[in-house]
């Protein structure tokens, strides 16, 4: 139902090729960490699929979310948070609620005080979606850049790959 | 507030130096179409400041207002819809509710079936942030790619920079 | 396009009449606060109309910049702030993305440390929601109900009706 | 953390003792039907709490997914669907990511073509939000009430109390 692989085959030809580069091939294993997320009501939109929005929005809470159980993030007191300066993704397959999803998280790269995280959202076995997003650990008070705690480095550390 | 002028200074050191590229200097000027864009409450996040999902509604508002407006496009009957298959957005400078923005929108890539818009997130003159995003024209029913109407490409046409 | 006003003749049978209350004939000279409210384009929901949830995105809005542009509320600073603990809205007429709707706010009763806004949402002239929402002014450090200060009591005082 | 109690304690004065009733004290056991809900980042406002809207997301999702489970609603094809009428929530104790809640669900009146639900948000057994949700069951084309199919009012009949 969703335009990729259309789109793909279709972009083979002169005008539009050089569009967007070829779809990738990730699979869950590829992740070291996998997190269930549930899709609400209204993430979809009137054409009746998550809105490319919401996507952010699970990409956004699969991060913190690791960040608060294996990082040691406080929200409200950490002295050092994490703030998005670029994120980005390519829509692959169409999802809707009430779909049951995963999100896949690992580490591309990781700072001092920057991390970009790698994020893939999965029906069952099937990748749907891939992006990434690029924190900057500041200093919650000047929002000056500043190195990531020991716990958080060591937490993202595991996920690289 | 923002970590982006200090993080670029910052990565001007070796280990994180290539994590991204150099700030864009676009002005309003160099958008041909500007729309207000109201922020609301609930923009903000925990940290005070507009939640980098967010603006990823304000670029998909700013693009169908424009079809819509513009190209014909009827959200409930149009044969041809646009289907987002890429976004992608670096975050300059942080906004809050209740800022009062400016989404400026131009056209840098139309194919056949395919069209990919640049957005700027503008305070006042200053911008906050600098996006892309990729539709995909299919067919509603099938969800196969589908020359854009030719309403939609006239007035796409004229946003191209 | 929307059941209300199908929905009151029909529940004017045995079974469902006692369901709601007769809809309300607010005019927006009834409100002696209105704000320009710009609908986005993931409100809508697979209907194809704003969705349920998206109203009280619009109260919160309305309600809070009123404070901030009358009543000195500071967001991030305020040693008093105001937090919900309940709302309500009636659905009347329906609405969509792009329309652009004005929101009504007034104040229907004004105790020390709470406060209890009526809001109307106007496409033009019609009435197509109604609801309330009820702050109760707390200490932001303790969340203890704290008497509002002088400058919010002054601002609502001037929206009572 | 959260104005619940306090408030209530603090109405007993006369000023703002009729402002709202005794807060419920309904127990998971008082809803037939239970389901997980995630919180997500973004669902935390400025404050630190999930904002207010938000619960109205929670109870759009446990209905519908009740309805598409249980009652063989399509989104996409079904000739009746649930339209929201009215909706309220009173707010009892503050919840926030990354706290993982249940949504409980009932139905507190079922006539031919509309149902009340009533929902209880739950962390844990604390009931930290209370609300109802009227659903008028349309048809899809022309919008006018229309009898709910029976498959729903079975599934629906089901969770009266």
């Amino acid at each position: 139902m969703y335009p990729s692989e259309h789109v793909h085959e279709h972009e083979r030809g002169l005008s539009e090729q050089h569009m967007r580069p070829p779809p990738p091939a990730d699979r869950r294993a590829d992740f070291p960490h996998l997190s269930e997320m549930q899709t609400r009501w209204n993430d979809n939109d009137v054409y009746g699929h998550v809105n490319n929005v919401v996507y952010y929005a699970y990409f956004d809470t699969v991060i913190n979310r690791y960040l608060i159980d294996h990082g040691g993030l406080e929200i409200e007191a950490s002295s050092v948070i994490g703030v998005c300066v670029e994120s980005q993704c390519r829509y692959l397959e169409s999802i809707a609620f009430p779909d049951r999803l995963e999100a896949g998280l690992r580490v591309g790269r990781l700072g001092t005080s920057s991390a970009r995280y790698e994020i893939g959202i999965f029906k069952e076995e099937q990748l749907c979606a891939i992006g990434h997003f690029v924190h900057v650990f500041v200093d919650r008070a000047t929002r000056k850049p500043a190195p990531m705690p020991e716990r958080v480095r060591t937490a993202l550390a595991s996920l690289i790959r």
